[in-house]
């Protein structure tokens, strides 16, 4: 399973769910700590490591298959490339990819959908990653995997506030759900400003494709609430999919206009991104991912008919760094990279199937 | 033979001649006029119609297969159209392509190699074009179609000052000799304008393909000699040979640098090139040149292998607004003329071959 996952540009949510033209997955990620245990950032070894003893006893001690189903990855086994390979997938945050020590570690099942950062900023932080607008889903499979956790574990909660995490704005639910969403019609009809503050007006963010921070090349957008305190686990999905919809027609109804009125300048554009991403010679990260927004659009109004969106999803990931590194078998310079990412594409497109086999296997 | 000039994109300078990889094609011109005659632009139909059956005449009575294989074009019997595509395969100017009076016309022959426009600027304009690097072979059939005409005609020469012509700076022996040269190379490197310094110092022209005032695209220059007065034809010809071969040497040596030092960068020119060509809905004229530049130096490279030079030449006169209007078999607005050379340059790329039919026939 763990070869799959780090020699394989597949993961679960590359698949295809519901409005997966519009949502590419949804995410939901419940922060829990151990009851008088410091947080991670203030953990020595020893205490982190007895951390990680308590949830690997508990995770042992279950029978039921969705912690069967988990491997435990000590980050103190890992390279720093596997580490960013996780990451790549959306299985571990940024931060703690960066971590080598040996009380952060993931437990993740067999396709990525499940799957537990052990003190990150939290001591357990348990997501559960589907494609589309799966948002209720993704909560109800991380409340089974911490409800079958809180049966033997003494988790950190306070009647008056909830769930007490290390960071206050995490305090109540602990959860924290978001979708990812990918809007070129918004985007090329320049709506987004106007989206964006909307958004933010009713307590909501958005960010791009790797979270706080990134850039959102390519028109893809993670959406996600910003309150945890206050708000039952299930209205803060509601509302997270109530405004998701909205979004989803309004990006539809410009896909529709867009088709009817500039099918030719729109197949143009469409036409353009593959020729280059099928005859470039060396491309960057987010020069390749603005053509495969287009490619995605392309797709989903018929102009491109023998590519799949989940091989698009994909390509998201395997032209990430990491994955290009581990594809190619060895280190490579920023040059070599380009050149590396558009052979892969070049590769991957003109094939039309999934999973790239890796240099390893 | 008009149907092919006029329903064909095919004309014979576009084949392959000596350096034709940077040189596309040469051409020589003798302006001549008839003695005792006003100039072309103070002709009233009378004497214009009078100039024309001289010249038809002289024409007519000659039975040498270079006079015999030409053909009489009528500029009233033309529609605009028709003098539009004699233009863009470059068989007569700009300025006289716009006439329809009833005493402007052309004598062709066959392949476009021989032309004679009719009350130009000048009485006669005898052009020899043919492929590659034969400024030479120009001048020497330019030569004899004159001295066949001149045998039968009354030309005016002056012994001081040589052939008169309507233009001052064409007095002397009329002649301009240009090389249409391809220098992709020379303008990526940067020296473009240290070149033109260089060439316009020793009385020679830089111009674009279409002649004067015409634009540079894609790196595609024509050169001429300035002179006219007080040089034998002879060494007009050597003199534009030998700077030719100059400037042929400064882009191949810059070419087998590229290709030795930046293989990848232009590799990826290339195939970027390729891939908007083959995959665009839609594009300019000006924007189709520049990428057909980086084509042709991909051939030359042999980093493109199945497209020939000579397909890339025709290329480049089959993109025009007359022969894409031709091809169609309508009137076309600017949208749907990018559109329709989006789909010429797909068809002719994919094929591979020659001489796209037209909707005429």
């Amino acid at each position: 399973m763990k070869k799959d996952l780090f020699n394989n540009t597949y993961v679960g949510w590359m698949e295809q769910g519901p409005e997966s033209n519009i949502v590419i997955s949804s995410r939901v990620r419940l922060a829990r700590n151990l009851q008088n245990m410091p947080f991670p950032q203030r953990l020595h070894e020893k205490t982190g490591l007895e951390i990680i003893n308590l949830i690997k006893k508990a995770w042992q001690a279950d029978d039921k298959f969705l912690l069967k189903d988990m491997d435990w990855l000590g980050f103190d086994q890992l390279s720093e490339l596997d580490r960013t390979i996780l990451m790549e997938k959306h299985l571990v945050s940024p931060g703690h990819a960066q971590s080598s020590k040996s009380y952060n570690g993931l437990l993740v099942n067999h396709d990525g959908s499940i799957s537990i950062m052990i003190n990150e900023e939290d001591h357990l932080r348990i997501q559960c990653l589907l494609p589309g607008l799966q948002v209720q889903e993704c909560l109800q499979q991380a409340n089974e995997v911490d409800d079958i956790l809180e049966e033997r574990l003494d988790i950190a909660f306070d009647e008056q506030r909830g769930y007490l995490t290390s960071c206050p704005t995490n305090v109540g639910t602990g959860m924290r759900a978001s979708v990812m969403l990918h809007l070129p019609a918004i985007a090329i009809t320049g709506q987004l400003n106007q989206l964006v503050h909307h958004i933010n007006q009713l307590g909501m963010i958005v960010r791009g494709i790797y979270g706080e921070g990134s850039e959102a090349t390519g028109n893809f957008f993670q959406l996600s609430n910003q309150i945890t305190l206050g708000q039952m686990e299930h209205d803060i999905g509601s509302n997270l999919v109530a405004m998701t919809r909205q979004i989803v027609q309004q990006e539809q109804i410009l896909r529709d206009n867009l088709n009817r009125h500039m099918r030719i300048q729109i197949e143009d554009r469409v036409g353009r991104a593959y020729g280059v991403l099928t005859n470039a010679r060396m491309i960057t990260s987010n020069e390749a991912l603005t053509h495969l927004s287009d490619l995605r659009l392309g797709v989903d109004l018929g102009i491109i008919e023998d590519i799949s969106l989940s091989v698009l999803n994909e390509l998201m990931v395997a032209i990430r760094p990491a994955h290009l590194q581990r594809i190619a078998g060895s280190q490579m310079d920023a040059l070599s990279r380009d050149v590396n990412r558009a052979k892969v594409i070049k590769e991957i497109l003109q094939s039309g199937h999934n999973s790239v086999q890796t240099a390893d296997e």
